[in-house]
């Protein structure tokens, strides 16, 4: 690793996703000389801590604030993201997107560390997609099972925390059940309908196949991240009535059998996994343990009982931590260990 | 239909599915010459009313109590119905029994009446058992899709309310957002862990192949009630902090692919289904508004995305009603319809 630090500069830095990257980047020591924080016009003017220095926030604008930053970490939705692209990375910064503005694009790549983290280097628009929070966490957990022999179908249902719709939507959560509470009618605003005491089986908008966004975001951004066109994800997305881990239940289907076995001691030996899952002694990952955790927890692993190539199980991962700020981070991380050099002519 | 008037007891009167069979059979404006409420010895000396009448809860005991009685729909626990079914069916009434205490014996038919009615008429122990909540709204939806094409595989994946656990745990899941509300330590007593802001993936205890009861209670009674030995279901049982309905995220893989236009007619013309199903508009069914209703609701129909034999849907039903007390009721109703004689030498 080279001991170089890096000008930072984190846009959309009053969400939550923002917010956590603040606590991640000091967290885990990124090398920072400076840190710059970037947000709407509403929010330009605030300030955070970090480090123990006050940061005031910058409106982003089209002018030249990125020249010398070596990585900005985005995550202000992707019409932001599709706006300022050119002015963020024109002077060489590497930009490590959060939204899904540019998942899909051939000259951008879309990383998990554990999973395809060379694909990092490859960034002909000096771009680098994160993937969706709930691809992260699965992928994660299917690539070792991956590599003892190839995944051709996974079905999941994800059980997903309020915080993938912002930090808005955590404190509508809270005050619905607090209205509730005193007999009153719950806001319903960042929700198609109530969550409270409910699941809404919709993420994001529907496309023509009857598949969510979010469901072919987990179809699109699997192929690409594993390098396996042919690895087919059904997916049903859900919103559940949880502040920040999103849970999945997930079978997979291999073309040769994986005894369970082999398929528990690659879990335990993959990087950024932990096994978490002693049925007898009722272990297994939930939501609400897992918030703020920055592994991804694996549980409830056993055969799938209907194929002999199949397994199922359980995983639970922080929704603001490994499925957004997190990984991003660690890309850069993984960047920084595998000899990048960061800067304007570091490309 | 015969107009003869039944003698009706409930055993378990003062729990949840109790409380519902009062409601359920009212509704349904069963034919009811007396009614009878067997309960605990704590529950004993309470009094109900139904249509109009106060009727006081008996202790069950081993005695001649159900000499005269036509149908005895019993909802007190496992336990309770092995001890007691020698004495509620031996003089002739027929015990349909929510409990999972018979539902795999040979001599006993497990039945859903849109599925399996008539095997509700071969009953050489005047027991018929009332199937697990989870399998009974799965199997309606599935049925009229297995009668189109044998389906081989199911994947579902469950999102079960608080009120499968019984009244309490339905107090309980309140209390806790009550207490969270005022900053205490939530009550943990009817769930293994803090429900509120949770989800959970075990319902019922843990068996050897890594199937919990409940998933393994999917797997057997699906074969049983749909004569599809080969029929094979993986399930994952999630609970989540909803009150009363349970949804289910379900794959299934027929012999041959079943469009899906074929399979929206099929589903909108079964019997106990309502198609709620209008992506574009965000009509899906979510537990918050099925509580309380009759019939079983499916939304989110598509084609598998992974196989061409696929078909996948989401489907939720209130639990207390079919998945408990209405099913049961219904299946009376079945016999009646279908010619039964009750009463003594009826059998």
């Amino acid at each position: 690793m080279n001991n170089k630090k890096l000008k930072v500069a984190i846009v959309g830095a009053s969400g939550a996703v923002g917010q956590e990257f603040l606590r991640v980047l000091d967290e885990q020591d990124f090398p920072i000389s400076e840190l710059l924080l970037f947000g709407s016009s509403r929010s330009a003017g605030t300030s955070y801590t970090f480090r123990g220095k006050e940061i005031v926030v910058k409106e982003l604008c089209h002018n030249d604030d990125f020249k010398d930053v070596d990585i900005a970490f985005t995550s202000a939705g992707a019409g932001t993201s599709r706006e300022f692209a050119e002015t963020i990375t024109k002077h060489g910064a590497i930009m490590i997107d959060n939204s899904s503005a540019f998942r899909m694009d051939e000259d951008v790549p879309l990383v998990v560390p554990e999973v395809n983290g060379d694909d990092a280097f490859d960034t002909p628009r000096n771009i680098i997609a994160n993937p969706n929070c709930t691809t992260i966490q699965m992928v994660v957990a299917l690539k070792p099972l991956n590599d003892i022999s190839p995944i051709k179908r996974v079905h999941v249902a994800t059980y997903q925390a309020a915080s993938g719709a912002g930090a808005a939507a955590m404190a509508e959560l809270v005050e619905q059940y607090a209205q509730l509470g005193r007999g009153e009618e719950p806001t319903i605003e960042k929700f198609a309908y109530q969550l409270a005491y409910n699941v809404i089986p919709q993420v994001d908008v529907f496309t023509e196949n009857g598949y969510t966004k979010e469901e072919m975001k987990m179809y699109n951004e699997t192929k690409k991240i594993m390098h396996a066109p042919k690895l087919d994800v059904s997916a049903t997305c859900v919103r559940v009535p949880v502040m920040r881990a999103h849970s999945e239940a997930i079978w997979l289907e291999t073309e040769e059998p994986i005894s369970l076995d082999t398929a528990r001691k690659a879990l335990e030996n993959a990087e950024g996994v932990v096994v978490f899952d002693d049925p007898a002694a009722k272990k297994y990952p939930m939501p609400l343990d897992i918030a703020n955790e920055n592994p991804v927890y694996v549980g409830r692993l056993r055969k799938d009982i209907t194929s002999p190539n199949g397994l199922s199980f359980w995983v639970v991962g922080d929704q603001i931590k490994k499925g957004a700020a997190l990984n991003a981070v660690q890309i850069a991380q993984y960047m920084l260990a595998h000899g990048k050099q960061f800067g304007k002519n570091g490309n």
